[in-house]
């Protein structure tokens, strides 16, 4: 039997967001309703950063519209972070906070980084006698968690990208005699399955439709096989649109962009010059117009382009983590798990957080075409239902209605804490 | 009394398209219907260049539903082209298919060079004695056209910015504690309409909310005054999310870019680097994290999040076309006139083609606040009411379903035509 724990619930949200990681807020609060041994309901702010700041705020309080419209506000409404507790001093902070606000639940929303933190404060607070139960909510837009079939975020990203394919597809192929090469560059820093996405735009009864092109960090490009690529696409459609994930690497493993040179603050290459730099090889090379895209942080934000498939199992991803928690379970994440029929389903399993926290899941290299540039059918088989249905956002006036917390912030029992810079 | 003028009809599409340049084309077609003095509905191909070519299809065997689904689907239905009519020889070929296919009503759909094209053609047919009624659709995102309050087009390209740009201000501003600017490149060559009704996005109750700043055209740049500007907001908010039209120009007249020495084939400079470029000046001047979305010919076929004000207005213009040739008149574009009331109404009129050939409106200086880089009550005043209402789209499979015509010939009654290069 359970040993039943009571206490107050903590959830935070961590990591770039995506357009439905305020649905798994949802859900956590909403399951943390039903459960008695759950008392207060606290959001931790700006993810570990404002947990050792103890910046709690009372999710309880909030209103029943506001909690019903994180389902379609974009961005975390807690506030997200990538700070790293680096030293002891961090984890055992988090626990202090955790033991002065009574936390007996936490529940941490984002990729594998977050996750492997929620790994190391579930350890700790084991090694300490701190009776704790941590389990983590997937989020990425990356799709690279493993274990899970698919992650939160994934579906809404592609629907949004496919979407907008076919829609300047529309555009382009309107746009009469002249050759012309639009360039849509999307994200993916190590992984191409954002660009693969882009697949479904292609309508099933018509192989040439866009997107023609799709060039992914998985497979090392050449600049001579692309203006071959973009040749022969040129030579039976007027238009041809090409899709590049920013990770985009040659056979050097350097990123392609059109200053590979620049590097920011911190000495990463900067990313996000694939797109401009397919669309300079292209005007260059092929003297056609060439056009180029960059979806940027838009894509993951699109929600009145959002998948409803995707932001109910986000919902359900944070109910089940709940779930787990009462349960008894700890140092897990919830995992999606795709049923075996010929009909889509989905449902939640656990899997370790330090699984979770070790591994990258990647684009199998067997769903990607021969030519390197287009996804064959299990791709297609795998992502379809991830974009099924739509999220319906409130518009007043004209514009979306998205909410904002009110955030009444629980009062602080500690003294205050200095973060490492 | 008006002269009873009987033969075919023919519509045709020019420049860039809009997201509602086909529900013009479905208000024409709907329209010409309803009137016995018109007996077929003819389309043109790539605007005057199928002409030419006698690439005429029969839009009167087009279904019922893909006549509908024209107010939903984004691009130029027919095609457009950019192709001006040159010689004279050109001008005698459009009156010789004119002829041939005994059109007698011809409706042109395209921005100021369209209507000058029609507006010449028109005069020819009148110089020669050919009984033709010429009438002009109002279309262009640029909302540059003289005489029309507004134009088709621009109510959809704001709604799409604006709304972008409050999904992304939702995602940025729970990015937590580090500063980020992020910059928006919106379309706009000579005119700062488009960025101008990104000013939308804000909340009318938070007059900090983004967009923070927004550089058009009309303002010469500085990149001091940028640096002062970034860095007043960034005192104020975790992020800064700054608008720019790609055709922002220097004290001196040059387009701001990352790379002003770069020119296209015909020695155009290369619009489309502003926003790269104030990304990278904020970067390298004020250590913040900056980064940049372009949004490209995205932003004008994002008929998912289109006007529905927008779309009808496109539809009764295309409808205002029609009756307008019937009751004789000839050489005017259709253009829409605002109400003198408190509430918002739009209604048809006309005006002389040679009229709007020949004009640019241009972006009132004094809707642009003093501080140069934010609009006025004025200007929201007069672009709220474009944005109001949703274009329905439908979705099936998780995608949107846009519709292609079948665009069946009409058989060629002349020799082929060379176009001139």
């Amino acid at each position: 039997m359970t040993e039943i724990l009571n206490g107050n619930c903590l959830v935070a949200q961590s990591g770039g967001p995506t357009s439905v990681i305020n649905s798994s807020l949802a859900g956590v609060i909403t399951e943390a309703l039903n459960h008695e041994c759950i008392e207060e309901i606290y959001g931790g702010l700006n993810g570990v950063q404002g947990i050792l700041q103890e910046q709690l705020v009372d999710l309880a309080s909030e209103t029943q519209q506001n909690i019903r419209g994180l389902r379609y506000t974009p961005g975390a409404a807690l506030g997200t972070c990538r700070y790293k507790l680096k030293s002891e001093a961090d984890f055992e902070r988090v626990l202090q906070v955790f033991e002065a606000h009574n936390i007996r639940f936490f529940f941490y929303a984002g990729g594998n980084d977050s996750q492997d933190t929620a790994d190391k404060i579930s350890k700790l607070a084991q090694k300490k006698g701190y009776a704790l139960r941590v389990i983590g909510v997937p989020k990425t837009i990356d799709n690279d968690l493993v274990t899970t079939d698919h992650t939160p975020g994934y579906g809404s990203v592609i629907k949004h990208i496919s979407t907008t394919i076919r829609e300047v597809a529309c555009d382009n192929s309107g746009m009469g005699q002249h050759d012309l090469v639009q360039v849509v560059e999307v994200m993916g820093r190590s992984a191409g399955w954002i660009a693969a996405g882009a697949s479904l735009a292609k309508y099933k009864d018509d192989p040439n439709s866009a997107p023609h092109l799709i060039y992914l960090p998985e497979v090392p490009f050449s600049k001579e096989k692309y203006i071959e690529d973009v040749t022969r696409v040129l030579k039976k459609e007027k238009f041809c649109l090409v899709v590049v994930g920013e990770g985009l690497v040659d056979a050097d493993g350097n990123y392609v962009s059109t200053d590979s040179t620049s590097a920011d603050a911190f000495g990463h290459s900067q990313l996000g010059g694939a797109g401009e730099y397919l669309r300079s090889l292209a005007e260059e090379n092929l003297s056609v117009k060439a056009r180029s895209i960059k979806l940027g942080m838009a894509q993951r934000a699109a929600v009145n382009c959002a998948s409803k498939a995707d932001s109910d199992e986000a919902f359900m991803a944070g109910q089940a983590a709940v779930k787990a928690a009462v349960e008894g379970k700890t140092d897990q994440m919830v995992i999606l798990v795709r049923g075996e029929g010929d009909t889509y389903a989905c449902e939640t399993a656990l899997a370790p957080l330090s699984e979770i926290a070790n591994g990258v899941k990647l684009l199998p290299e067997s769903w990607i075409n021969e030519d390197g540039v287009s996804m064959n059918y299990n791709f297609i088989k795998y992502a379809l239902p991830l974009i099924q249905g739509e999220v319906e956002v409130p518009f007043e006036n004209g514009m979306p209605q998205y909410i904002e917390l009110k955030k009444i912030y629980a009062d602080k029992q500690l003294p205050a804490y200095t973060l490492n810079s």
